[in-house]
């Protein structure tokens, strides 16, 4: 390619073509089976969190694990809740479609991860958040995009939960002041896997023909 | 892997490696050289926005390219305003340090993209954004991260340039009602590649020494 650095960090077509595949088959997964995560295999999907930019380096990123009987309760009423009161929202054909949906898979994941951006850490010293504070919260994303992708290169599948009241559950599960909610992730074996997003398979919306890029 | 569903979609150990090869090597690029990036392969990257995750399939991305002298010129303007400004925040060794980083490629980047969040699309009828409307905007930067991990895997470099007055970009660039900035990238083929971020090189910051995980 005219213009790329001649070095030893270039990365082969395949690798390429695999990274799509990737991309392509990494579903947002509601529907897990019971068989649980290995301890070291999460452990190096999570690593992936250490490798993500965040603005000024600050790694903004904290994960509560929820294991008690009591947390993931908490959790799920939270969701039940929101998603009876989003259902409200939708009149016609949605509102029939709505309960047909399989929004959360906190019914059965092995292993659910509370995702949150520590809106008052000082690693960073501010740098690059002055402006678009938010770029804290970006950050999060970012890394678990990358956690996302490094579960699902080890079969594993992650669904992203945002049907939740985010106070509710901060108080709930007692969050440090200054953390605010970016993500509720539920991890496991995927019970089927897909290249077509959930949403798109039931019919409630499909991918936009395009990308949309103006001038200026 | 115990559990691992077996399919045709596995990716292999060697893959997994260089998933993290290219984690590691994807870097928050300032420093470009001039050569120009070929349109065919631009596209390619950008395509791996489509192919990202997205709360109730809105696909809310959309994107202003800055081709134009003035576009890029208020865009310019508008960093180094907003950099005059964050460094009055600094005092002592930082305020003597700040002015020494390289916080922005806009001076040579052949290709500058402005990435917004259309906060007002029909597409996904709102679902999952009820009670988190700021899913739309992680939604962006899911996608947003997906294209920096595809450029790299090229041998581009991206830069995402957070040292910037929103609103005033904005209005410079006649930006739709309903849409919020979520990035400003500067893409390009990088001068140098590293897999240690600049901000530790130089002495900003470093990683911290492990993620942090607490129990509920």
């Amino acid at each position: 390619m005219t213009g790329a650095p001649v070095g030893t960090q270039d990365f082969s077509p395949a690798f390429r073509d695999e990274l799509t595949r990737l991309m392509r088959w990494r579903r947002d997964v509601r529907h897990f089976r019971d068989a649980p995560v290995d301890e070291a295999l999460l452990t190096r999907c999570l690593d992936a969190f250490r490798l993500a930019p965040s603005v000024g380096l600050s790694e903004p990123w904290r994960i509560l694990r929820l294991d008690s009987a009591s947390a993931r309760q908490a959790a799920r009423d939270n969701f039940e809740t929101a998603n009876a009161r989003a259902l409200t929202g939708y009149q016609g054909e949605k509102a029939a479609l709505y309960p047909r949906l399989k929004l959360s898979g906190m019914d059965r994941a092995p292993v659910q991860l509370a995702v949150f951006c520590d809106e008052t850490t000082e690693q960073g010293s501010g740098l690059g958040a002055a402006s678009m504070p938010e770029m804290r919260r970006y950050s999060v994303v970012s890394a678990i995009s990358m956690f996302w992708l490094a579960a699902r290169a080890e079969g594993l599948g992650v669904g992203w939960v945002s049907v939740l009241d985010p106070d509710q559950l901060m108080r709930d599960l007692a969050v440090p002041a200054g953390w605010s909610l970016v993500a509720y992730l539920c991890v496991g074996w995927p019970e089927t896997l897909r290249d077509t997003p959930e949403l798109q398979e039931i019919g409630w919306e499909r991918r936009a023909p395009e990308l949309h890029i103006e001038g200026r």
